[in-house]
Parts: structure tokens; sequence; C-alpha cells
């Protein structure tokens, strides 16, 4: 059966036994690690919810390749209704959590390497899609979470990877041997990588020729030797360290960065080496599937913030007032644009030479300009709403002092009929939605940054058409470009 | 055969007859007048391209009803890829138009009435649905161009219907008889009332009991006695006066007050008769239909927008300039974004008990949501890139003017290799989409104005279930709505 | 006695007689042509209200030149409270006037060649600044109206002025001889050319030596032979031949091509010539002025937009709805920022070496970003305010038509105490200010477009100081630039 | 001599005494606690900056009252020069320490109790006015801190102060003595209140003559018996617990809850007590004042926003890309507006009857506005142009780890000549600047929320006048309102 329990992810998890630096100390149980243990618990719900009746209909399909039910999140995109229902999948997974759970970056890198593994091969005759498809059958058979690498460090913006000063600062391949590569690099802000079992490392940009041993792509399993992970620390981190305040009180977030020390990886796991001409499709496919994934999670994450609003107003006395009603509107307009425009970049999806389904780019980049940009708008709103005590409510700790424990529990009370306490989650929740970095640097960064939708928002547009249009009705008869 | 052609269009165009007033003169040939012209010569592409192989697929479509292929503008929506296809539809034609052909009125009018009959005779035992068959039916084999009357002229915006000082300010019931019932009112903005040889007339709100006589709903020729068209006049008419300086060469947009003065309705030709409690239901389900409608529309526009901000661009020497780029980039971004919404309104569509599929209010409002606000922004955008020329070009009078001609040709040059016309042309065309009243003032106020969106989105979006999920993901235990 | 009265206006404009065309005719008298009569009527307030005890305090200021009063339109700006005052004189009059009355070009213009003369004579020992004074001196003394010629019709953009293939793209000197130089070019959407006595010629862009010719700035009587005036068409001009349906019932704009062909200026009318390196100075001068200019002007507008905005939604009986309250204050918002942001660039001014001061140009052209986009969601605001009617109002004839005319007065009501003869006139003066090209382009396009003033806004900003402001807080030692 | 030295501010400082707890603790030495020592550190710079050549200018001015210089944080505003000199001296202020130094709360609290006392006595021939000019003598005379004590808790905020639940929810008089009154109630929010020396406590809100016992105004020691001042925990406070990764290294900010307990205050200290129709002038006159300081400060922290963005883009190796210029913009635009609108306050204030100037309400209001939403989107833009680092790079500790130091040296570099410890100090800077809850809520909610300053703006506007302009030009004829 190819469905892991909670308790088999947990219990495999362990098994893992990545080389983990937090906060200047090497850690050997991450597992249970305060800052770790948050992400984790988020995992475990793509484990648990694809065996609750109202999750399952979205996490689980079936997978031609293994002959057996399968989570989505291990899953190939196989026509424009498993694009719809990852969406969908996403957008309940994030209601419910709040915050990342990580697999979808896994499972748009799967994809992606599915794609293109199959382009590569028809132009050189190489066997890549075929170990790809090995591959994928060994994580559907296992249930495996995935860590995508993509972004590295990347040194100097203005210099390609190979015209660096230190030519690590994107990983590449330093050698080859009989029985695989060696690696060198880091892969930064990735997202919940010691929560995984295996990372699947992906090109961050496009290649040209100079930048051959940078076009590498490959599995690796996260505690392979050689691979270090380092947290990253965040905004509210020592709520998670003492146990309190924690505003979401199960589920949190973490971005290690990821070196890469000499890793050697064996051929089978390699799924391009050095077809440079291959990277940027490579990474703009994986792109358009997260950007993609992004519109469903953050959609999701948008009817906590809205619910959020919509409960302080209420705690706070000002339900139903004309301005808190204007604001929500426009919080339920951008949150219901990014999931629409994925919907729609799902019926408008197209079908690959390898048989994945490829979304439409112009409408998933566009729900991503909407989290990066308008999405922020909506947080703000949220903190409008809810007030000042987001910037500076006391601690829990004073709520339970017994000098001034009264004091808090009498000053901090909003409508007559709600407890005290539950006031003070809310604002601790709102905190938490609107100011934890891994969070929000997300919103702006994750999945590329704005100007790199923007650019594939024009590469994709088929503007001389449109030119076209405009000089018809205008009466003109030269309709060419002229450049 | 049910498709007409374009010259039995016209044909049996000429012989509707209607009272009409343009510019204080009673008109009796509107077809060839030149203000009416030319938003017939776009109706009349609606039966041109339902010919054309490139339409085809778009426009036509098999009617149950009449056991015949008929065009997507009189058919229902049996299905969510009928709704898509309906958004695709619009955006195809709206791409060679470049402005108003009014069918999407007539068709979302005729699906809303179908909705809403049914309830009706669900509850009331009527037997309106039939009576509506038997009428689309009608419609449906003679192809007829249909406009739907919703917009009463309102009066006092703070009273209800019935309480108005003069009791006309809403269309009303004034005498019922054996044979029918005696109408009096009018309806504002009525886009192209007299391209269409029917009209389907309904309530702009919702009504309670005192209401009663304004809750109407009937179909009736455009030429029928006591109806009379008075033309609203808009910016740039004098162009179509004079023939010249068109900027759209071929199409434009007009919208008379109709006016209803003790008209005559025979029963079969009545769909709703004083069940006020269905006044609501109506109108909002037309206006789901219509503002789904719009995002098809005004993103087949908005391509013809951004292709005129292409074109002009290299007209004046700088396409490609960095800031140009990122102008276009928002342009495409609004117009994709009121397109993505509305297939997205489609993929979520219910099914109603009469058969016909409603789209998924929240995000056909939210598209049109777009189309009030950030459209302006694209127009706006299209002005910034085109440059001051699109304020005040001189004419073409003065380009054939023997004496100043040869000025206007060397001095409204942009780059070498277009000619002066074409990018005079250009500037015209610009002039047009972004000054034309009726097209402009459509954006904010067709299918119901911003206020009415925003009050649907907060009326159906279950803020309850999202106040829940922020709770439960903060540890609060009492989930309900304390108010 | 410097001060003309308005009688003394008209009688020496009817002297200028200019060589004008009007859509494709020759017009010899011009000033009681009905699309130029408007905007000589707004002129001619300019005049009317310096002898008004409400305007004088804002339109009169003392000349140390000439020893007298003289309209604060040619005047000098001799301290930040000339500074003040223009701002304050501008919006006043916009209040009054509702549309463009041009002065404010040769205002500007003359302030910025009274700065840069005096700089290029320090350089060069020339005596431009003496010649300027002079002819100030002529314009003082006779109270005229000047109009400023900058922008030129530029051709291919791509290219320097020198590098166009037709080399009159640019205006430039074509000869010069012992009594003076020779000029040809074209200038484009030059407000209200035919209600001033004077034009002041500039270049529009910096210069190179290559461009040696093009940097030219003379003084030339506006019916000097070889000037010609071709008006520019913009939207609603058919209202003001026809007199009816204005909107704005006294006042409007136009903006002609004005064709200098072969136009001979005598030396001591001539500013610059050839010295191109200061050219971009003489043009960033008058483009800081006239984006100061356009903050006082639009916000004056503006609180037009906002009466109007108020007015019909009274007349609508929606007044004191709380989104109506919400859109005013948006309207508010913008306009008093413009404002506001024209007030601190006259507090922050410098004095130049001339005397003549200097406002604050990151302060001024900010204000004009706003008027080019914010600006732009204010007319916005006003229509969603005002309703349909903007786009398709019945005409006035329709009102006065004997057979239909009773159905106008009756259907187009709003709340029972307004005539709905005054609605009518609300709706046509918003339709005016909302869809004027003439005036809602200059919105965007006057005095340079967004990107001229963004460029300035980053090229007088000192962002060496502000990254060492944020270098030190961060305790980084190194706080000189790398680059 | 009224000036205190920083070194006798901390003396002083360390004899207030006050009851503190911080996390659940009670605190006796709060001016060395590390969450409380860097707003201190910033309070200092108010009085070193006062004794620098560099500083002095602004910081420092002449009391009539005490016939000596004065800093001014205690000094009236007696003209518009101080006006502007105020908004200046905080902008220089902010933009070297970089977030709160809370002095301007004590400054705006008293010119608006100066102003209200005035009033007060007109009408009641009170004594108000006298006690607080003998009050004032006394901080400048010691050159004291004073937090201004306005926004209650609030409790059911759909209720009146005197209707809630627990009266205690708005501060309030509870006793009266022939030696002075007792009040009870809570003040949320008090930006550094453990750094002041005395509180000036003020009515949040208007009340009503039910309301009576909430109308108090008082002045009071920090340390006063009964005052309890509860630190409110923020995002990135273990930082400043563990002393590394500050990002700001010097400066911080806190917002305690401050109880009161029973708190006895002597008549003397007394300013308003009772007079219920003055309490809405008090606090409207403190927000006027202290959205007028926010416009300076926080343009001021502005300047290091755009400069640490200008910093990260250059140590990024993309400085004078296209869209990282368009983007300072963007931020140069909104933070030079909030400057600008409040200089233009300044300009336009008037005297009130006290002799103290009141600044423009609607220019002040309107700064504000934009702090609340568009310098939200600065920030955004901030993050956006730093990039992903901001969310998750590694802590100091693993910097200085020996084991994996050398990886974060190398992996953490960005252009080759700056080295990674400053390119790592700019990113920790700019997640304080974008992260820090006490700084960034503030932006929103400090002075009073968005809501407020909208209700002010259309309170303040004279729609009636715009009105009549509109109206004028339209040619209506009947120009008083309707209503």
């Amino acid at each position: 059966m190819a469905l892991k329990t909670v308790e088999q992810y947990y219990k495999s998890l362990r098994q893992v036994n990545p080389t983990a630096y937090i906060l200047g100390e090497k850690v050997t149980n991450v597992v249970d690690h305060p800052l770790i243990k948050g992400q984790i618990a988020g995992v475990a719900q793509t484990y648990a919810l694809a065996q609750d009746p109202a999750g399952k209909e979205l996490l689980v399909g079936k997978s031609k390749l293994i002959g057996e039910e399968v989570n989505r999140f291990v899953k190939l995109y196989k026509s424009e209704d498993d694009l719809l229902t990852k969406v969908k999948m996403l957008k309940f997974l994030s209601q419910r959590i709040g915050t990342c759970y990580m697999r979808c970056t896994g499972m748009d890198a799967l994809n992606a390497t599915g794609v293109v593994t199959y382009e590569v091969d028809k132009k050189y005759g190489s066997n890549y899609h075929e170990r790809f498809l090995k591959y994928l059958k060994y994580v559907q058979e296992n249930d495996l979470v995935v860590w995508s690498g993509l972004t590295d460090v990347k040194g100097d913006r203005s210099l390609r990877p190979s015209a660096q000063a230190d030519p690590d600062m994107y990983l590449h391949i330093v050698d080859k041997t009989k029985d695989g590569i060696i690696v060198r690099g880091a892969k930064a802000h990735q997202s919940g990588s010691l929560c995984a079992h295996e990372g699947l490392i992906m090109p961050t940009r496009d290649m040209r020729e100079s930048d051959k041993d940078y076009a590498v792509c490959f599995a690796v399993p996260s505690g392979a030797e050689g691979i270090i992970h380092v947290y990253g620390r965040g905004t509210l981190e020592e709520r998670a360290m003492e146990g309190i305040d924690l505003g979401n009180v199960e589920f949190s977030k973490f971005c290690p960065l990821v070196i890469f020390d000499n890793v050697f990886v064996p051929w089978d796991r390699v799924f391009l080496c050095g077809e440079y001409e291959f990277a940027g499709q490579l990474v703009r496919t994986f792109g358009d599937y997260h950007r993609h994934s992004h519109g469903g999670c953050k959609s999701g994450v948008g009817d906590v913030l809205i619910g959020a609003a919509a409960a302080i107003a209420e705690y706070n006395g000002v339900a139903n007032a004309p301005h808190i009603n204007a604001k929500l509107v426009e919080m339920i307009k951008t949150c219901q644009t990014m999931y629409g425009c994925c919907l729609a970049a799902s019926v408008e999806a197209n079908k690959s030479n390898s048989g994945i389904y490829l979304v439409n780019s112009i409408l998933a980049n566009i729900s991503k300009l909407y989290e990066g940009k308008e999405y922020n708008e909506v947080i703000r709103l949220l903190v409008e709403i809810a007030g000042g005590f987001v910037a500076d409510m006391p601690s829990e700790k004073d709520l339970h002092n017994p000098e001034i424990g009264h004091f808090i529990k009498k000053y901090l009370k909003g409508v007559d009929k709600v407890p005290t306490e539950d006031r003070m989650r809310m604002f601790r929740l709102i905190e938490k939605l609107a100011f934890e970095t891994r969070d929000i640097v997300s919103n702006i960064h994750g999945g590329g940054s704005p100007e790199a939708h923007r650019m594939t928002l024009l590469r994709d547009t088929d503007l001389e058409s449109k030119k076209e249009l405009a000089k018809r009705l205008a009466g003109i008869k030269e309709l060419g470009s002229i450049i």
C-alpha cells in the first residue's frame, strides 16, 4: 500500500539522520526540535488527511506507474482535472494548516523533471526519463516527502554562474566518475528540508554553454553525506522555543540553507548533466507549476486571514461596520483572484510530449503577481481591522502571573461574551499570520520574484497578434511588425 | 435553418420599425443612421462569424429545444462547457469588433428568466417556464437579437419603487386585462436597443410586497406601440456624423433611453407578474451572468488596448523601452485576470433546478470589480504609452487640405517606416478606445455598479466557516458565532 | 497701468491676426469661433479676477522691473511666498474656470528663461538675460498672454534631434542673418495658442553638440509670418459647435499644433542660440515650474470634481451613503496631496543665481505623478458616484422636443426637490470633466509625462546619503559607495 | 540650564522607579533591561543631538515661558515656523535612530493640552491653563520626557465608555478628594513609557454627558503609586535578549500596557475634570498634531528604508537595474509625500486662541493615510528588492561556529567587494525595518487608525462650497444645499 500513515511518516523521518545546525548548534534529533517540529506536524497532515474522508477525495489519486492509489503530492499531472484538483487540495490544506506543509515543491519538481527529461531524451537519445520514472516509482511506493532544491545563493547577481568570483555560488558538478557525479554549492530558502526524505535538485536559471557544469538535476537523500542543513532564523521563533504565545498553536515553518559539500550522486539519480539548453525549460516549467501551487495554497491561507479579520472584528465589537465590510471585500477579492487565476490556468492547460500537463503560464504567473503585491495589502487590512494589540500584547506569562494576571484578563477583554483568552489567542494568530518572515517573504519571493513573473508574462504573450487586432479595427492595411 | 445570414438580419431589422428619436429628431430609417449603423455592423458580425470557420466553433451550439444548431446568443447554458465557451466567444468577438455587439444582454436575460420561471412555477404552480420556453423557441428559430431591459431610471435612489413621488420611476404594471398587461416606465442605458428585434424586460432590483406591481418580466417587440427609443448622446458622435476620424472604422455603440408609454403585453409573453419575492433572484441571476459576460467581452477589448499600446509604441520609436514593457505587463495582468476569473466562474458553476447552469457569483463579480477599477488604469496606461496626440490631433480634413495637408503629413510622422496616415489612424483608435463614453462608462456601470458587486461578494461569502478556520488554528474552543 | 481690463484683452487679441486652420478650414476670426471662444473666456477671467477684490490678492503682485503692479502671470518668482501664492492663485482660478486658462505656461517659461539666460551669460559673457528682461518689461507693461512652445513633434523617439530622418522633427535654426534667425519645425499640444499675444519657444529636451542648432529659445508674436496654428480636435467639440449640452457652460480648452514654416526672429528676441549644454537646464527648470503649476491648477479642478460628485450624489438621493463618503475621501486625499506637495515644493525652494526662486523639484514632480495616475482614479470615482447617465443622456434637443420633451423631464428626474434640468446640467458637467480629451490627457502628459517625473525624482534624490543612514544603523563600517 | 545632558537623562531616569513587568517577571532595573535599553538609547539621542552642532538648530528653541533655550520636545508651537521645524527635526532624528524615540507624543500632548485648557477656562472661568503652564514650566526646566496616555483599552467598541460592562475599560475618575482625584483604567500601546519621567493622560475619544467621569486630563509621574507598566511583546525580541542579530544595532522600541490601579493625582496636575464637551477637541487636537509628527518621523525612517534598499541592491549586484530604479522611485514618492503634506500642514496652520498654532488637519491626516497604507507598500518594495534572505538568514552564531562558519561566510557573499558580514548586517537591518511589530503596526494604528483619519478628512472638508463651484460651472442657479 503506497499511502503511509502519520506514524509511518514520523518513523521513517527519524531514520533520515540529516546533518543539521540550528542557531549555531549541531542538532541530532531534529524531529523533536521546537523550531522544527511545527512544520513536521504540518507535513504530517498531508498523510493524515489522505486517510480522512474529507481530504481523501482531494489528496489521493491513482498512479498508472505503480497501479495504485498514491498521495497526490507524488503524482504526475495527467489531465486538466489533476491540475484543478491540485489547486483545490492545496487550498484545502492551507485552510487547515495556515502555513507551509512544503510537499508542493517536490510535487512540482517531479512533474517538471518528468516533462523535461522526456525532451532531453528526444534530442539526445539519453535515458533520463526512464531513470526519472524509476525514481518516481520509488517515491510513490514509499510515499516520500521531497524538497526541491532550486534557489542557488547566487553571489553577484550581475554575473552568470560560470563568471562568479567563487565558482560555487551556483551548485555545479565538480567531478564525474563511472558511478556518478560529485556536486558542490548551496541552495537557500529550502522550506522544510528537514521534514523530507529526499531532495530533487535543479538549476535555478537558464544556462549557456559556459555554464554547462551548472546544468544539473538529480535526486539525493536529505541525509546524504556532505549535505548540511543550516536553519535560517525568523521572527517569532522564541515563541516556539518557549512553547507559548504561538499564534498558530500546532503548525509553523522553517527554511534552511542547504550546503552541498562535495556530495556524491549515483548515475541512476542524475536527470540532467550538462545539457545546458534545457536548464531554462526545467526551471520555467517548475516555476509555472509552483506559482500555480501558490495560488491554491495562499488562497487557503487567505481564508484564514479573512476569518481572523472577521473574528477579531466580532471580538472587538465592530462586526458589520461598513468600513470593516469594505475591507473584508477587498481581502476576499484578492484571495479569490489568486484562486480563480489558478483554476483558469488549469482549464487552459496544455499536454506536453511526456503526457504531463503544463499549466497556462500567463494565468499562473498572474496569480503569483497578486500574491506578491496585493496579498500584502490583504495582510495589512487584517492588521488594520485587528488594531494595535497585534503590535504589543502582553505575554501569556503575564496572563498567568499571580500579581498582574487579573489585570491582563480584565483589560484585554473585548465584547462581553468572548473570554479574554480567546481574544488574546486571536491576536496572537494574527501576529503570526502577519509577521512571520518565513511565511510573508514567501508570498513575495517564493516560486520566484515578481520581476520573474513579469518577464514570463511578457515573454509568453503574443503581442504581434494583438497589434494586428488593433490595426484591423483602425483600418490600417500594413499588419505585420515593422521591427 | 435557425442561423440567419447577415443579409437576413438586416432585412429583418428593417421590418422592426421602432419609434426612435435621435438628437431631438424623429427618425424613421434607423438602420442607416450614421449614429446607429456602427453598432448594427457589430451585431451583424455575430451572424457573419457564426458562418465563418474561425467563429463557428464558438458561436454555434446545439439546442435541444428546437433540435437544431443555434447561435450561442440564443442558447441556454446547459453545462460548464457552455459557460466556458461563452466567455471565449465574447473574447473572440470583442477582439474583432472592439466595442459592443449587445447580444450578450439578451443571452443572459433569457438564461436568467429560464432559471427563475422554473422556480416560480415550482412555488406557485404557474406556467411561466412553459411560456418562456415557447418564447425561446421562437427566438431560436428566428435567430433574433434580444435586448434586456433592466435598468430603471430610479428617480430618488433612497426610496423604494412604490415610495417614489412619481410611481413610474420604475417600470410597473398599470393594468391587467384578460389578454395581457399594460406597463409604464422607462429603462435607461439600453445598449443597442435599435439593433434588436425584441426586448426582454426585467426588474432592476429586489422587491417587497408593496412593490408587487413592479415585479414584472416580459418580452416585447422593439417596435411595439408605446415604446419610444431616445438616443443618448456620447462623446465623439460627430465623427460618425461626418464619417471621418472614426478611430474604430466600422463599429460603434449607442445606448438609448427606452420609454414604455402604456405598452400592452399579451399573457404568453409575461414571465413574472407580481411574485415580488423572485424579483431579486431574477436580477441577481442576470447580474452574475452579465458580469461573467463582461469578463469575456472586455478582456477581448483589452487585447485591442494592449495591441494598440504596443503598436503606437512601435510607431513612436519606443518599443522595448523597459518602462513601456512594465506598463504592458500591467495591462496584460488586469485583462487576463478578468478573463481568468470568468473561466474559473464557469468551472465552479452549479446546475440550477431548471437544468440551466449558474456561474460562481463570487468569481464573476470579482472579474467585474477589476473591470470597474483596474481596467480604467489599463486605459490610462494606454494613453500614457501613446502620448499627447490622443488629446488633440488635427483632423483628417486638415490632412487632406491642399494648403496645410503636407505639413500634417510631415509633422505627424513617427518612425520612418510607418506612413503618417497609419499613425494617425492608430491615435484615433486609441482616442476612441479611451474616451468613448458609451464604452468606458459601461466598464464601470454596465452589469451593475461596483458597489453592487461588493455587496454580492460579501453576501455570497461564507464568513462563518472562515472564522472557524482561524479559531481552530488559534486553539480557540468556542467555534460558533457570538452574534 | 500694467493691468489690462477684459475689454482691452479682447481688443488686443483681435489685433493678433494669427494664421489658423480649424477642422480643415482657414479661419480668420478665431476670437469668436465656437471652438476657440470658450478658452478665450477662461483667459479673460485672469484679467477680470485681477480686478476683483476676491482675486486681486492672489493675482496681482509688484514688479520691481517696471515698478508697478502686474498680473502674477507675467511676474518673476522672487521669493518662497511668490511660489506659494502662485499655487494658491492657480487653485483659485481653476475652481472658478474648471478647465485651462493657459497663462501658467507663459509664466513658467518666462521664469525658466530668466534663470537660465543668467547662467548662460555667466559662462559666455553673452547678453541674453538683458534681452530677456527687456522683453519681459514689454510683456509686463502690456499685460500680455504668452504661450510656451516646448513640445516638439519628435518623429522617431529613439533618435536624437539631429539624427532624425527629417531634420525638422525638432524645431531648429535653419539660418542666421545679421538681423536675426530663421527657424523651422512644429510644436504640438499648444494649449490655447490662439488666446495669446506671444509665444516663448524653448527646446523640449537636453541637447548634445550635434544638436546645437536645436538649442534655441526665443519669443515671437502669435501672428508672425510663417506661424500656422492647426486646431487639434477633441471629444465633445460638437457640443460647442451646436452651443448646447456644454457641461461647462462658459469655458473650454483647445490645443493646436503650431507649425513654424521658416519664421524670422530678430536678435533681441533670441534668448539661447546654440549653447546646447543649457537646453536641458532650460527644459528641466520649466518642467519643475510647470509641474508645480499643475498641482495648484488641478487641485482646483479637483474641488470641482469633488463638488460635482457630492452634488450628483445629492441629486440621485444617495448623499451620505457610507460608500459614497469613502469615495469622496479618496478624491479629497489625492487632490489635497497634489496641492500639499506643491505648497511644500514652494517652502523648500532655492534661490537661483538670477535671484529667481526654484521650486523643490522632488516635491513638484511627485505632485505631478499623483496627477498622472491617482487623479485619473479621482475622475473614475466621480463617474462611479454619478452613474450611467454620464455615458448616454439624451440631448437638450430631446428635452425641448414638443413630442418627447415631457418624457425626458419626467424620467430624468432624481430627488423630488431638484429640477430635472439641473440634474441634466450636472451630468453634462461631469461628462465634460471626465471625458474631454484636452483636459484629461493633460493630466497625464501636460508638463511632461510620468516617466520624465520618475527620472527627475531619481536624479534629484541623494541616494548615497540615504545608504549611509542605513549602513550606520546596521553597524557597517564601510560607508562609501562600492560602485 | 534647561537642557539636560545624556548622562543627566540616564541618572534622572534611574530615579523614576516605575512598577514594571516584563514577560511575566517583575523588573526593578528597567534602564538596563535588554528589551528596554534600546529605546532609552534612542531617547538619549534627543538629548545628545540637542548639544550637537548638526542637531541643535532643529532640536533647540527658545521658550518665552522660562526665558531660556529648551528642547523642542517640551516647547509650544508658537509659529508656522515652529511647526515646520518640528517636522524637519523628527525627520532628522528618525534618519539617525531608525525607530521610535517617543518624545513626540509628549510634545503633541502638551501642545494640545495648552490649546484646550485655554478654551475650557474661557467657557468656565476655571484655571486649568494656568495649572498647565506651571506644569509645563516644570517640564521645561527639567527637560523631562513625557509620554502621552491616550489609547484606552476600550472593551466592546460598539459601546460608549459609560455603557461598558466593566466601567474601567476607559480610564475614569473614581473619586475626588479635596487634594485631588483618584483614577482607574488602563492605557494600551504606550510607546516607551519606561523611558519617561512623566505621563500626560488624556481621553481617547469624544465624550457625552453620561461619560463625564471619563473626561479627564492630568499629569502623573511614571513611577506613581498604582501605575503598572506591563511590557507588550513583539517580534524579534529574542534578538535583543541574546544581544545578536539585532539589525538596528543600537536602537529599538517597546510599548507597554499601562494600568492605573486607583492612582491619586493632586489638583494642580489636573487639566480637565468632567468638562466632557472638550474631550473630543482635546483628542482631535492631539491627533492632528501627532499625525503631523508621524509625517516627519516616518519620512525619516523612510530615508533609511530607501537607503537600505539601494544598499542591498548594490550588495546583491543589481544596482541600476531599471526595475530596481522604478521601485526606488515608488518608495521615494510615498515617503516624500508624507513629508510634503506635513510641511504643507505647517504652512497652512492657524493660530488658536491660546496662541499655540494648530496644523491644517486635512493635510496632516492625509500624510498619515499614506503612512497607513502606501508606506506599507514601501516596506514591501524593500523586501522585494532585498530578496529571500530577509526571511531566513542563518544566525550570527552560525557565522561564528567553527565547523560551519566558513560555509556561511562563503555562501552568503554577494558582490565581491562587500564583506559577507556587512551584507548579513544589511539583511538583518531590513528584517528589523520590515518585521518589527512595534514599528510596523505603529505605521497603521499610531496616532489613530486610518478610519479616524478618513472621518477627519470628511468632517473638515467644506463640501458645500465645492458643490457650489460645480453648480456655477454647470450653469445651475440654485446653489444652496437641498438637504
